[in-house]
């Protein structure tokens, strides 16, 4: 005993002879009344100083694995462990229709993974090399310092009051009227949009939205059971004669789900004219709208488009889900809801529910980060690296990949329609010349888009889009 | 114009000018077309740098709020806002009933709130000024450093890899076999919780609890639709002839939920015995267990008592929800699920469903802390703490509050049983009196419990447990 004690420098020695003793008694090879060697004598076989011993035997005794006697030596408790006769359940059985779907729906258990040394176009996640890590540092360091300790003790469901200050002024600059409107925190978007469908609808409701969409925001619409009513999109939009001969063959549509601005998989940003006919129609027709604020900050160029929650006014009906993820720390998960002051006082209450607050560390880091300028200091490198990356590969697309259209405007994805060429058999393709994209089907909400994909480029450099968009091109024009 | 702008330290000058000019356009003060004045002008009327205005101009022009035109000066754009006519919805006929019930069942909303000046034994959150915020610290910036800007992008739904790592060895040195098993970091106990039964469970399903139990729990039984079975408590834990009685008049419970250790409300830790003897029962009648590992880690004395999930061996019919945030950090909600790995693998779908991932920055500087022994400082030094304060508030409640019993043997809180008085009565006057703790009622699944309350004692000092407990204490001798 205590020769195959191998210490390292992993983490402090009284640990690992504590953990080495507690593991030789859960396996057994110590018994109950068993006594240990005294302090000084393991002190001299493990080369370590007597205090070290003396802290491991402490740590045992406080969890009850030990009993040190006084004047009498250091001895193994009984260890009531009772391991029972094996019994196994079959889960999948018990599993219900919910859990069922939501790993169906899931499609990075289903869709063909990145593996190391491939171009990966599939992420639409933020070049992580862009991020400020040393304004981020600061902000924890001062928020800790100030408020450490609360920090780190229980928190509100509605959210760290001085970020949902913060994000209030926020929304009032992009031009929203925040009288009688509230904020919930969430965890990103993704859940802000389920605790809204959560609150809202009721399995077999109908929800209308843009045709293609955000995939999440599918899945999520899916898993609650919802009917989807897709509106095809154009070139500023959704294609409002769409909209109204749908709104005009389904009376009892609950909610409307909207991303107007860099519009996921497409790039569309909604024109301002746009947003406001769209906006009269579900007036006219008392359907909420719930806004995907996403990636609204990283427009390139053009003037200031005001969301819809803005046009709104003083009005109550849009939802407004905004989130930083997909361009700021998408790692901490923080997002919010802004609605009308009722609807997030009940959002509170399921948000509590559901996991009491998003952290409040976090919570408060992102507020020192949002306070002290480095947001918008990032923001103004990214959106200056993420132009010019985008606009090189739309160059690449024009030059190598033969298709019937580029959509959108910007963001840090781009997505194409083929000629007739069914996307999955290209991704098949690139996939064994070690090329990855997004198939374009999973974002429609019917059967439609086998001829599209998404190609995301915030993490990649000009050479790997340049390499990558070639082979891509390649495939197709073999193809044709 | 720029005569009322007041320039503070409390971020970038540059910002607080961009912020001043947006708003005035927001406002409708600048209208579109309407030329700004040069940045060498504006310097020298706001007394700043030349560069702090050319920044703000840029931020503007990024935004999309104004023009600089090269030779010709800075415009402000026409600003597409179109407010349109006030709509409101009554947004309390759309919520659903799962929302209502939320609100409904919100205790945040409906108990007495602790009011300033107050002694509160109503949290039965741990005492953060023990929190070592230097070690917490210490964590971040190792983490940080070593992997920052990977932690701050998107991670995976299932975890952090060395978290998972080192909970799954922890839960070794529990005694729990993990062969085949796997875990899913969570938002806290709650989410794990609330994922369990969003998995496992259909509305009217029947669940078995002890009675009384953690009220978030009932909350999330109720929310779930579930039918709950309360099962009486003795001394040692669960009355196991009330839970085979029950078990035989109903034969379709889904699922256990389980606190062996510390339990919430009463404080009781079942016996190494009793675990045995109703993990045998629930075998028997084919019925999983839901064990809460609630505050296992704060263990005061006697010998070491090996959760249900060790007990069952090499058996998958343990589901473990484990957290430290009653004792470490609720701040930052980490709590983990461990159970059969093909049950986590559906989980962590619907988990990514929901929220994509727990916060990826606290779950690594949550290992790191693990992982450099502070976790263990940490509960040595709390368990030192809490358990004098426990002891100190016995004698207190000996001495000043006439009862018929007093639950359970640690933890940082106290459940009592009074003798035939309205607890709530007892903390109506109490509250006038400016004490306040948590009415017993509110963890009964049934209408009993009346007479009983629960005093949160981890963040009082002893001056706080005395004076509280002898107003308490008057207060029940002038109802008697």
């Amino acid at each position: 005993m205590f020769l195959d004690i191998k210490l390292n420098g992993d983490s402090p020695i009284y640990l690992q002879v504590k953990n080495y003793i507690k593991d030789m008694i859960l396996k057994g090879m110590f018994q109950g009344g068993e006594k240990l060697p005294s302090t000084r004598e393991l002190s001299i076989v493990l080369k370590v100083s007597r205090n070290t011993i003396i802290t491991a035997y402490e740590f045992l005794e406080d969890e009850g694995f030990i009993c040190i006697k006084k004047g009498k030596g250091t001895f193994i408790n009984e260890l009531h462990l009772n391991k029972q006769e094996k019994w196994c359940l079959d889960w999948s059985n018990r599993i219900n229709k919910y859990a069922v779907s939501s790993e169906k729906l899931d499609i990075m258990k289903h869709e063909l993974q990145y593996k190391k040394g491939m171009i990966s176009f599939k992420s639409i996640a933020p070049d992580e090399s862009l991020f400020n890590i040393e304004d981020f540092k600061r902000a924890f360091l001062n928020r800790i310092s100030l408020e450490g300790n609360r920090l780190l003790n229980y928190g509100y469901a509605k959210g760290y009051k001085p970020l949902i200050d913060e994000l209030l002024v926020y929304m009032t600059k992009k031009g929203v009227d925040i009288k009688d409107k509230d904020i919930l925190i969430t965890n990103g978007f993704t859940e802000g949009f389920d605790l809204t469908l959560a609150s809202l609808t009721n399995e077999g409701d109908t929800i209308l939205t843009e045709n293609p969409t955000h995939n999440t925001a599918i899945k999520l619409m899916k898993l609650h059971g919802l009917n989807i009513i897709g509106i095809s999109m154009e070139e500023d939009g959704m294609n409002v004669n769409d909209l109204i001969s749908k709104l005009n063959a389904n009376c009892n549509v609950k909610l409307a789900y909207i991303i107007p601005s860099y519009h996921n998989p497409t790039g569309i940003v909604m024109s301002s004219q746009k947003r406001v006919e769209i906006y009269n129609i579900f007036k006219k027709y008392k359907i909420p709208i719930i806004e995907d604020g996403f990636n609204e900050e990283l427009r390139y160029s053009g003037s200031h488009i005001a969301p819809i929650a803005a046009i709104s006014g003083e009005g109550n009906s849009v939802i407004y889900a905004g989130s930083f993820s997909k361009i700021l720390f998408p790692g901490i998960r923080i997002g919010w809801i802004l609605a009308d002051k009722k609807l997030i006082s009940v959002m509170e209450s399921v948000k509590r529910s559901r996991n009491i607050h998003t952290s409040f560390l976090d919570q408060a880091v992102f507020y020192e980060y949002l306070k002290e300028g480095s947001f918008e200091k990032y923001l103004k490198k990214v959106r200056r690296e993420y132009k010019e990356k985008y606009k090189f590969a739309v160059q690449c697309i024009k030059k190598y990949i033969p298709c019937e259209c580029i959509y959108g405007e910007g963001g840090i994805h781009l997505f194409i329609k083929l000629k007739e060429i069914n996307s999955r058999e290209v991704l098949r393709k690139c996939y064994s010349r070690n090329v990855i994209f997004t198939a374009g089907d999973i974002f429609y909400v019917d059967e439609s888009g086998k001829d599209t994909f998404r190609l995301g480029i915030g993490r990649n450099t000009k050479e790997q889009i340049e390499e990558g968009f070639k082979i891509i091109g390649e495939v197709i024009k073999d193809m044709t």
